[in-house]
This record gives C-alpha cells, structure tokens and sequence, in this order.
C-alpha cells in the first residue's frame, strides 16, 4: 500500500523474523529488489537514517510495544501503530501515556494509535454520527466478524480449535479475545466528555455445532469457534456505552451496528462488516499524511482533522 | 440548543420578522425574560457589544449570504452558517472562497458552512469511511427523505402541491429543490484528491398517486408531491461520485446510505435516515467548540478535528 502512493516512499523495513533479515522488501512483496532493507531490529538503523513515520503492526499490549515505540521517538520517527492499546492509554495507563506525550514532545513526533477494531467501526464512526444529534444519551456497539476471512493469528487468538476449558484457563490469564475493547470505550467516552466510573469486560466462548473448517485449521463439534465479548462503560449504575463482539469461524451475517439514542437517535448498519485485515492497513497508511502535518505529542483520532482515504494526498 | 449548554452564553439574536424586533429570545423561546435582545439586523448591535461565534441560518445561497457573512466577519465573529452554498464554495465561487478566506484571515475569525445535507450525511460520513479503505474507485449516495416529517419553508421548497408544470417552470429558474448537492460531491472529490472535471445535477418531481396530507398542507393526485434530484461527479467519462435524493411527502421508507466501492468496499445504511431539521441544528451548535479552537480561514470538515457531539464540551 505504501509503494503504491506516488508521495510515500519506503525506506526500510523491520522485522525480527531471522528468514527475513538482510533481504529486499520488495523480493518478499514479490516486487523483485527495490533496494529497501529489511533489518533485525531498529538498532541496526544505518547512522544517518532518516524517516518520518514508522508503521509499527507488532503486539496488541501496550506495555510489550512501549520500548519499540520508545526506540522509534528516540530516533525522532512519529510512530503510526496497531497497538490496540495505544488507542487511548489515558484510561488503563495514564502515567504511559503521559510519559508518551512528553517524549513526542520533546523529539517533535506524533504518536499514534490505530486500526479497524480499535480504531474505526465501533469507535471512530460513533463519535462522527454524534455529531447530528442534539443531546447523545447513550451508545450501543456491535459488530459480528466471521473470523474464517480473517488471518491465521485472528483465528488463533480467538481460541479457534481449543477446547472449552482451555479457552476458559487462557481467558483467565487475560491474554485471550480481542484487545482494545476498553479502549473503544474510554475514547468514546471521552470524546462525549463521559467520565466514566468503570469498564468492565465480559468473555465468552462461542462454541462449534458442527464441523468447521477454515484454509488455516478445522474446529470440532463441541470445540471452540471464536468469542462472544462485551464492554460497558457506567457511571454509577447507568450504562452510557456498551459493546458487544462475536467473531467466530462461520458467523453467518457478519456487521457493525452502531446505534446512538439521543434526539434525534441514529442507527448505523455497516453492511457485512469492514473486512478487518485490509481496513487496518488503510487506517494506517491514509493517517500518514495527517500524522505529519500533526503538531507533536500522543495523539488520538479526536487531535486530527478527519481521517480519510489519502490515495492522492489530502485534498487540501 | 445553546441555553442547555453550560458553556456557551447565548448573548444575542438577529432577525428580520418585525414581530420578533425589540422582544427577548428567552420570550420567544417559551422561557420567560433571559435578557437576550432580538436585533434587526447587524448593524443595530450596541457598540462596544462582543461575541465570539454567530449561528448564521438565512438563505441557502452563497451570493445572498455572503453580505450578512461578511459583515459578522468585520465585527471578528466566527461564522458557522447552514447556508448550503457556503459547505464547498471553492467549487462553484472560487473567487468568493478566497475573498472569504481573505477576510477571515484577516479578522482572525473562522467561517464554516454544515448542516446535515449538505454537511453531514453524505458528504463528512462518507469521507470518514473512505478513511477504512486501501483503494477508493467511486462513491454512491442515496438519501430518501419523508418530507411530511419536516418543516413547512422545506415542504414549500420541494414543490409540494405545485402543478408539474409550475414544478418544472421553477425547476428551469434555477430556485428549486435541494442546494447543496453539488456542494456535497465537490467536498467529497476535494477529500479524495479527485479533480473533478464536471458536476451534473438533475430534477424531477414526484408526483402524488393518492391524496396526501401534512400538518402545514396537503397534496392532490397529480400535484408534486416533493423531488427527485441527481448529482454526478465526473473524470473524462467516468462518475467519480453520484448522489441520488428523493424527498416527497409519503416517502414510505426513508434511509441515508453511502457505498464506498474499493478494497474494501463499505456499505453503510443509516436506519431512518438521519433526522434533517434536529441534526442540522446538532451540527451547527456542535461545531462551536471547535470553530473557535480552529485557526482563522474560511474551514471545511477536513480542516476540522473529527466533528462531534459537544454537550460536555470536547473532551480534551
């Protein structure tokens, strides 16, 4: 997506995998040499390196991202990232976040976090349609994702093939389902200037009728096929914003719904949903320019102008 | 709208209707005395009176507003008007445009055209979702409006209980149907990066099969009863954006949908329709917090931060 944007240009490439290091991106995109090096890690920068903006796609826990988005400001880089938490760290982890804010400062970067889910459809597009209404009351989310169209670690992390138990025993450890729910939350929230008390998440298994198969793994009758999440943010015992997410191989009639009750209400259908996998890679290239023209600092989706498709460059 | 925000004063207002001139806003408001003068006009503000931002909603077109939107700008107010023309004039009044913006750099005040269409439904959400793709090819709009459930300036403005022949006398004067369409797809190719070469617009009317009945009139069986209104946006021979809006008495099913077609393709329905004469009003008093935060210039929704509800005041 970079390579095909007439003002980007890619300079190099990231990753830790050693089958990877010290080839060209372009032969992995099979684009034959382009001459962009892809390197172990961000120490391995020539000296003289220089860059605007690092695209930074590694792990959804924002405590595990931290020294690589740190590496990346220190480096004067901005950072446009799908750490899920990065979303909105003011909630789970204001002192990050704060720290964050500082460093962008101070090395003039912006600092960024994006995606589809967190990022887009439950979060971004709810906050836009508020804007019609006169008084905002409360705001429902949900979004149904057949995750047999989804990549191999979705599938993974959403517990495709485990047993129930086992899903229940890695659900406890916390590092089961989707990451970035709260964090949908919190941004909603405070972007409807809602300070809220408490979010707190639900998580279930969805569990296999029948055989399943994907191109990736089969699931049995009885195993599990994905997850049924939910999030609600309250203010004392009155709920202000709750979501709900069930994606699981084989859903049937896949969607995001957003609905804001208020005057006037509005009731939003994405029609079979925003394919997840393409979606996130557009959210973070189409914030490239945006990003920076952006004054420095940690910024969320409400610090921008609007985010849009920037195929030919902003228009303006 | 603005008297149930805490943080907004509502200091004066503007009207031409001899009835309202010398009486209190909070009177005509059914609230009692507030010690909100009403004004004729402009000029008959007290000298040393001060205001930051003015709620403009006269005319719908450019020319005709454009002396009451400059003299608010010599008095350094920020204007934020529903005058349809004024959401994209750069397209049809390039020279007003940047008059516009000439002068609002000068007075340090911003000017900003919204409402719900144009400004919102069609054109700032499908923006947004462009935001969630890779590639963008083309954009379609559809809104179907039940104008029975609107106020009666807009029931007249679509010719309802008009004869088709008076309908297509006054379609031909250039007065009739909806303003704003064209504005809508310019804004939209303006975000895309698309230099347009051409914008069409169509009208017909709809015409009444039963006897149909509003609050304010009522229709006869061969009467208009309300629009059906085209626009079209083009490179060479290719539609870039089309927008279809019919808005008639008895509409039995109305609804707003955008379809971004690309990778991904997004299809969004807006259940209902977004409700016209509420969201306008949400988007004008929405749009406050921002316009005055924004730097001066002559704005549109891609200058802004993501437009939202404001009843808290932005949460930043």
């Amino acid at each position: 997506m970079v390579l095909q944007r007439p003002y980007l240009e890619l300079v190099a490439a990231i990753d830790f995998s050693p089958a990877l290091q010290g080839k060209d991106a372009g032969e992995i995109l099979g684009k034959g040499k382009l001459g962009i090096p892809i390197y172990a890690s961000i120490d391995q920068l020539p000296r003289k390196f220089s860059a605007q903006v690092v695209l930074h796609t590694t792990v959804s826990w924002l405590e595990d991202a931290l020294p690589q988005i740190n590496a990346c400001i220190q480096k004067n880089f901005s950072v446009i990232s799908t750490t899920e938490e990065l979303l909105y760290p003011q909630w789970k982890y204001p002192d990050i976040a704060r720290q964050l804010d500082h460093m962008a400062h101070k090395h003039k970067v912006a600092v960024f976090g994006t995606g589809v889910n967190p990022g887009f459809v439950l979060d971004t597009v709810a906050i836009l349609l508020s804007a019609a209404c006169i008084q905002v009351d409360s705001i429902s989310l949900q979004r149904v994702v057949n995750a047999a169209t989804r990549r191999f670690p979705l599938q993974k992390k959403i517990g495709a093939g485990m047993t129930v138990q086992e899903f229940r025993k890695q659900a406890r450890s916390g590092r089961m389902g989707h990451v970035g729910f709260v964090e949908t939350i919190a941004l909603v929230a405070h972007a409807m200037g809602w300070k809220l008390d408490n979010i707190r998440e639900t998580l279930k298994p969805k569990v296999a009728d029948r055989r399943l198969r994907t191109q990736f793994l089969s699931v049995e009758p009885g195993q599990v096929t994905g997850i049924h999440q939910t999030c609600r943010g309250k203010i004392g015992r009155r709920t202000l914003i709750d979501a709900d997410l069930q994606m699981y191989i084989g859903a049937p009639d896949p969607f995001d719904r957003i609905v804001v009750r208020g005057n006037p209400g509005i009731a939003c259908h994405l029609e079979k949903g925003v394919a997840g996998d393409e979606a996130t890679i557009a959210m973070l290239v189409n914030a490239i320019p945006l990003i920076v023209d952006a004054p420095p600092g940690l910024k969320t989706v409400l610090d921008l102008p609007l985010v849009r498709w920037t195929g030919n460059r902003p228009g303006q």
